[in-house]
């Protein structure tokens, strides 16, 4: 077990040391707790394919030892002096980023993540202070009372990690389109710890769901677990061609690289297409959005404010996430798993149970 | 002189035969005057580059022979038995489309561009009587009243040509993206008939326009001539560096292929490019869309309701295109400065003094 620096080396994590992204254990200190901040001992942290990605230094600035994980669920053991909306023994989550200014029009209209200094991402960032954020692969964390949310009471806490990332990126886009209008039409691409979200949050606000996939395997799934109202195989020519004009709204999570004139031609006359996700490039016709007046937006988690709104909703509406509970012992086998796309839908590490 | 079929042959216009676009004298007939026609003289029509476009065929749907010309005025001079809106002697316009199908959900809420149907194209369209539509290069049309619009009392009719097109191209998405609240930020890309228009808008609005460009020859003009406050050579890395996220709104008047990534760079968090333009192919990074929620949309002319609309505004703001008047034996010519870009905004044919 490889360990860094002088500090109180006293937080157990998993970390990948090198571009083979294998995971292996880590020790390592966490800064002390100041007076706005709120320690938590993690207790469960989902598995986002962003862990794969810089795991693995796809985007070329992976800094090793890299703790990844952003989706943290944990119970409070200790707060600051400044600290008025979390006691010990909360239980918290805390999403995929830590730190913002908290200062510019974008902190100040609860867009935090799009700071315009820059927001903290919650591992492989240089924090504030020089250091480089340590994610949620660990036994415990130190954030700014700011970044943490509280999990509604009874909500179970494995359930609520995959809405930190997951569960966000695809709501604030539907709240912010006002997708959350029973009765409007919502296309789903690909159907995986984004997409499943995606229908069940369409569901529960009364949309007529389209899924669209590359895979027939997922069909029942789709319809009868989910509940989704149409499938749609996208190579289908004949299916999509039905669907010519009536959606209003499509949010696509595939993360690999398709063709966007096909689902553009589903859009409804000033309809959007949100991507979520993040394939190589975009490519289309002009008149994929010249005719009907159509856009492509781009939509990354969202604001804090609105993540808070998005938990206390799927308290009330028990909206859960479909999820695979695993040890850390098996992380390296389920990133391998979500490569080939193999989790129905989300995995979450029991941290408070296998990290020790 | 050709002429065509057995109708009564006494619509003048001129005419393309072939993919050369070149135009000349063509006699032919319009419809008898119908319950919700209005008839006009043609006194003046604008020149746009869709003129361009389908004289010489460049989208490999055109039909000879071609009668150009979607921004046309003219006087009542006969309305059909059902017309309440219009009366003999009225100035009145017509732009880029003559027919809808009045019975859809587009059509009903004012946007008849958009009909499901299709809108009916003011030149080389199928009408729904099955005849091809002829534009206004020509000495009178027919039009269904719902099509036609009033030109504001002393507005001059050769200035309110350009606006039935060039105008309204820009004037809808900048509504209908509430760019008409003043101290907005608008940034403009080309600056011909359509973006000069957009440059007026903005200052009627009281926004701050930054207009981009790919010749210095434009710049006195766009500041000094037509009140931008800024003026930026697109290429100048420094320059555009210089307005990164500063812009709440960018119009993209540009025909040609130009890299779109530069631009969205220059949007504010939830920033819009809009496309009116049409460039053979939109590709652009995902992360430009990803960072700041941007969206690019596309946009083409109005409906009825808001034509009608910037017609009034135009009149009660003073707010004029620049125009050069030619004669119709000029045509030919005044297509070639249009493709090379050499015209001080917008051609506009005087019909009545020149066709006879």
């Amino acid at each position: 077990m490889s360990s860094e620096g002088k500090q109180n080396q006293d937080c157990l994590g998993w970390a990948a040391r090198d571009v083979s992204g294998y995971l292996s254990p880590y020790k390592f200190g966490r800064r002390a707790v100041g007076n706005d901040d709120v320690s938590l001992k993690i207790t469960h942290c989902g598995v986002c394919y962003a862990d794969v990605i810089w795991t693995r230094n796809k985007f070329g600035d992976s800094k090793y030892p890299l703790v990844p994980g952003h989706e943290i669920v944990g119970v409070v053991k200790e707060v600051g002096s400044n600290v008025e909306g979390f006691k010990v023994g909360d239980v918290v989550g805390v999403g995929t980023y830590v730190n913002s200014c908290r200062d510019c029009d974008n902190c100040n209209r609860d867009l935090e993540v799009h700071c315009s200094k820059g927001s903290v991402y919650t591992f492989n960032a240089i924090d504030v202070d020089g250091t480089i954020t340590k994610g949620g692969y660990s036994t415990y964390t130190v954030v700014h009372q700011r970044y943490c949310f509280m999990i509604p009471k009874d909500y179970p806490a494995a359930l609520a990690a995959p809405l930190l990332c997951a569960g966000i990126t695809v709501y604030s886009p539907m709240i912010r389109h006002k997708m959350n209008q029973a009765g409007k039409s919502l296309g789903v691409i690909g159907l995986g710890g984004l997409g499943h979200l995606a229908v069940k949050f369409g569901k529960a606000f009364g949309l007529n769901v389209t899924v669209f996939s590359t895979s027939m395997s997922k069909k029942e799934e789709a319809l009868i677990k989910l509940g989704a109202d149409k499938f749609v195989i996208s190579s289908d020519q004949q299916q999509m061609k039905a669907l010519a004009n009536s959606l209003d709204f499509i949010i696509d999570t595939a993360a690999g690289n398709h063709p966007f004139d096909p689902y553009m031609s589903l859009l409804k006359t000033c309809g959007t297409l949100v991507l979520v996700g993040a394939p190589n490039e975009i490519k289309l016709s002009p008149l994929s959005l010249l005719s009907g007046m159509k856009s492509i937006s781009g939509s990354a988690t969202g604001g804090i404010k609105e993540t808070q709104e998005m938990l206390n909703l799927c308290a009330a509406r028990k909206i859960y996430p479909e999820i695979e509970v695993i040890p850390i012992q098996y992380i390296n086998e389920a990133l391998e798993r979500l490569i080939k796309k193999d989790v129905k839908y989300r995995f979450v590490i029991d941290i408070e149970n296998s990290l020790k």
